[in-house]
């Protein structure tokens, strides 16, 4: 690494360099002065090197010089490596036994006292690390998260290469298209009055790259979605995506499967079985509550409808003879953990995923305890405890309500109890396919059918004649994988024959005329020999998140944007002259 | 390759398969019915292999199915691959000395007839082409140029891997800044009346990856400029972005040429030698009349003014009182092929870079003819003759006007001349680095400097002074890298310090006010340690362009732009519904 003015990075140095002579450039980390001696700690984005400057060794005008840095100047220092006195190591750091006795040292540069210490356990607001970015991306967590994030596309890149697939760029400025999330537009200068629209995903164009014989299509691709955002999404997001001609679903999935191993054995050193487990999307809706279940834990959703629909507890009764369901789950040896008080909260909890109440019952040695148990005699009480495999010491909660409310409030109880009672493990990686999706889910506010992952995914064919009978009927060629609880990626067959893509737009209330306006290209390439194909897309930021162990989708991003779209350090977006808006034929409406 | 349904790809076939069972899925390139048999020539990404259908091997129901195939139809096909019969060989193929023997066939997908023909040599507009963007990439030039442009990705991508550099994203959705060349921008829905700015480079954030020590960053980035494009231009590219900290501009040139000869050998089995060629901008302009000379030919600029500032023809001595120059070429033994009426034509060329007129010599036994020789006495013509090395045969053009001029009509003409003179070797790959650039060139229009690079180039140190007193005399510490005529990417040493960042912009007339508004963050982090960096942008789409010896940038993307910014087979941009600007609190204004 000589050839840019530094023999050694800091951090690489170990004791085999003792007796070395090596230029270090770097970051002051922290200045001490002990006994006449000068301690710097020298970081660059390797780690830390201490740095000893004495009058004897380093001269009186280099000590005076070292006198003078802060934290956070910038520091040339030639001298040489010596093992550190026994007793003076440092174990924190690799390279604790060993220190540079300075020879020479310039300041390249100054600093003021940045706004925040440049260390892991930073206790910063968010909004001044993202207003300091560059300083943020300093402190060794983050640097260490956009290196993982290297290695996870680098590892992915060269897999796929080495598989045939050819890394196409496609369009940034596409074409709007109703179906999906709010696209964000881009006003055109030429052409007056018309707008281009940052792709949700390159679907439409991997699919005719396909069209195209490509064969095995990938890109690393920036995607944009105007939503309103939560915790783990971000107006610009990057997925690794991937499409195949003439692709059997169980290929794909097993050279995916080759792809995450080799990803965790890479950059985690981790080695992970296959086949990943598989779970269709009605079992994990049933024994989870959720389309995308983390494993790493039990406490499954048990269904006591059953047991519970002829007991004098009304509430019960009634959801079961409505249509609804009544499951409960069992927090093992919980009972104790949670007062009164606490179940409340729990109750308010579920409240927000539409729940009108949380049963509960504390197992002890005579029974089920609760403010309910008395609705339930002997036989029913003992029912309830052998289904959910209590013992004493447990806590059971209960939701009775429609199978939708009941699905979401218990899925996500179960979750916030694991994280509260730290159930989980997190050195697992748990990859979970889930099959067998609906293809179309109806919107009872719109009125009609939306396609549950995109309106170019293939159905199951054997149920192609419910397309126009009983479309909430069909299954869809589609498989999400699913690693501890996310989402990491969807993938899918699609559709490759013209009339079933014009029936699917059908399904979903496009007029014909539409169809042919919006997706004519399109439907016109079906007609020009389109192989079967099919493909997935891989959130990148997600996955680089669960492999960093962070829970923040931002710490993956160099520079991401605020809940509310905004970049706080460059200040976009912001307003632009008149002269702009004028060029583009635009009034703002106030 | 099994793994996905087929055996092998048809273009893969060789000797050595004869006698094994394969399975194919192709398209259909032509069909021919012969005595009985039906040929079908199959093609996939990889290339063409004859197939073979006779009623014995395939079974008379297969050859039915065969038969009724078509242009483009795609097929599944089994069988087993024979050696072709001597005196059947087909040279032009790589497959040429074998075929298929077809056993089984399934047509997967139909196909109407294309709009053209799936084959190199197509005659059809580019218009047609970029509507049927689909089929077009089914032709092997088209596909094969994409191929390439993954291998040069690829090969840059390991490099820069296995020399430190981390592939970090930076955003597209970032804040417009008046500097540079027009912006495309995106209305925010959250922030009324703001907007994003789709980046024309990464070059901020680059630099403030450097104040935060990534140290080594690089980038295959989207770009985006909404300019009036030209054939050579697309609203969007691809650059290949590099900065690193702590460097030597020697250094980051002997990296770029380590890597640029990688690319050559790998990509197109070429020995390119190191160092490459320098020359300093005021050279190239001199001898070339361009600061990006194609040096694969002479033809070079040579300066008259001495020889003819006293003669009679008075264009010539008034160009030089004037303050102006008087340049020849020698278009070598050209004098023949030149009529008057040519001559006229290239006379109207360089009219169209301002030159007022074009004079010229033919190289005679008897000295120089054409209609100004009766000016010029025996020594004159001599003086001339030598000076421009002439030979009997030559053809000797002569503009006289301001140096600008001179340099910009004679440099264009000497690379129209070499084309229509085919002078030029199309399998050189000549790289040259420009340096010694200016920091400012003066805009008479506007009445102020622009950078000629961007504003965050270095000066060169010992020039700072001249910031205030004389900015059109201070150098740049700036290098271009020249391919064959063309410009392949610019870099320079980055401004660090924020007393200089400030006076660069001062020069550029921006208020203070205003520097701070769009640059602020930039200046702030200037004060917390920056390192002193550099770095270099390449234009992809072009270096792929120049390496697969193409001379329109569209044929090395997938989904390219037209000239007005147009995708003419999705129809983007196109109008969008009044629900999308109602959130954006927009109105056309029409």
């Amino acid at each position: 690494m000589s050839e840019l003015g530094r023999s050694h990075y800091c951090g690489e140095l170990r004791e085999e360099h003792v007796g070395e002579s090596v230029q270090l450039k770097g970051w002051v980390q922290k200045r001490r002065d002990l006994g006449g001696l000068i301690f710097l700690d020298l970081r660059d984005r390797t780690g830390i090197i201490q740095v000893v400057f004495s009058p004897e060794v380093s001269g009186e005008e280099n000590v005076k010089i070292a006198d003078r840095v802060r934290s956070e100047y910038v520091l040339d220092i030639k001298g040489k490596v010596v093992a550190r006195a026994e007793g003076t190591f440092n174990n924190k750091i690799p390279t604790g036994t060993i220190e540079v006795l300075a020879e020479e040292i310039a300041i390249i540069n100054a600093s003021k006292t940045p706004p925040f210490m440049i260390e892991d356990d930073v206790d910063a607001s968010e909004e001044l690390r993202l207003k300091y970015r560059y300083l943020d991306l300093r402190r060794p967590e983050m640097f260490n998260t956009l290196k993982m994030r290297h290695q996870v596309s680098t590892t992915i890149r060269n897999f796929l290469d080495q598989h045939g697939f050819l890394d196409v760029e496609t369009p940034i400025l596409t074409k709007s298209t109703p179906e999906g999330a709010r696209d964000y537009l881009v006003p055109s200068r030429v052409h007056e009055g018309q707008f281009y629209a940052l792709p949700q995903s390159p679907q439409l164009f991997k699919q005719l790259l396909m069209v195209s014989g490509i064969d095995r299509y990938y890109q690393i691709a920036r995607c944009f979605r105007d939503e309103d955002l939560r915790a783990d999404r971000q107006p610009e997001f990057t997925q690794v995506d991937i499409e195949t001609s003439f692709l059997d679903k169980e290929d794909l999935i097993a050279l995916m499967e080759k792809m995450m191993t080799l990803v965790l054995k890479e950059v985690k050193g981790v080695n992970i079985q296959t086949p990943f487990p598989r779970m269709t999307y009605d079992e994990a809706m049933s024994r989870y509550g959720s389309d995308k279940p983390d494993t790493r834990f039990g406490m499954e959703l048990v269904d006591v409808g059953e047991l519970v629909k002829d007991t004098e507890f009304k509430v019960f009764a009634n959801a079961i003879s409505g249509g609804g369901q009544v499951k409960a789950i069992n927090v093992k040896g919980a009972a104790e953990k949670y007062s009164r008080k606490d179940i409340d909260a729990l109750m308010e909890y579920v409240s927000r995923y539409g729940a009108k109440g949380l049963a509960w019952f504390k197992v002890e040695e005579d029974g089920l305890k609760g403010p309910i148990s008395k609705f339930f005699n002997e036989d029913q009480q003992a029912g309830i405890q052998k289904t959910l495999e209590a013992e004493v010491g447990d806590l059971l909660l209960l939701v009775a309500d429609s199978k939708q409310v009941v699905a979401d409030s218990l899925g996500a109880l179960r979750g916030k109890l694991a994280k509260d009672l730290q159930l989980i493990d997190e050195n697992k990686f748990n990859f979970l396919w889930i099959t067998d999706w609906p293809l179309l889910e109806f919107d009872a506010d719109a009125g009609r059918y939306f396609a549950a992952h995109h309106p170019f995914t293939m159905p199951v064919r054997e149920d192609l004649p419910l397309l126009e009978t009983n479309p909430g009927q069909v299954r869809a060629q589609a498989y999400d994988i699913v690693l501890n609880g996310y989402e990491l990626g969807g993938g899918s067959s699609r559709i490759y024959e013209r009339d079933i893509q014009e029936k699917m737009f059908k399904v979903l209330g496009m007029p014909e005329e539409e169809a042919r306006e919006q997706f004519g290209f399109l439907l016109d390439a079906f007609d020009y020999g389109t192989p079967p194909h099919g493909g997935i897309a891989i959130g990148l930021d997600r996955f680089v998140m669960l492999l960093a162990g962070r829970t923040n989708l931002r710490d993956t991003i160099a520079f991401p944007k605020t809940a509310s779209a905004s970049d706080i350090m460059t200040n976009a977006p912001s307003h632009v002259s008149h002269d702009q808006l004028l060029e583009l034929n635009l009034q703002v409406k106030l």
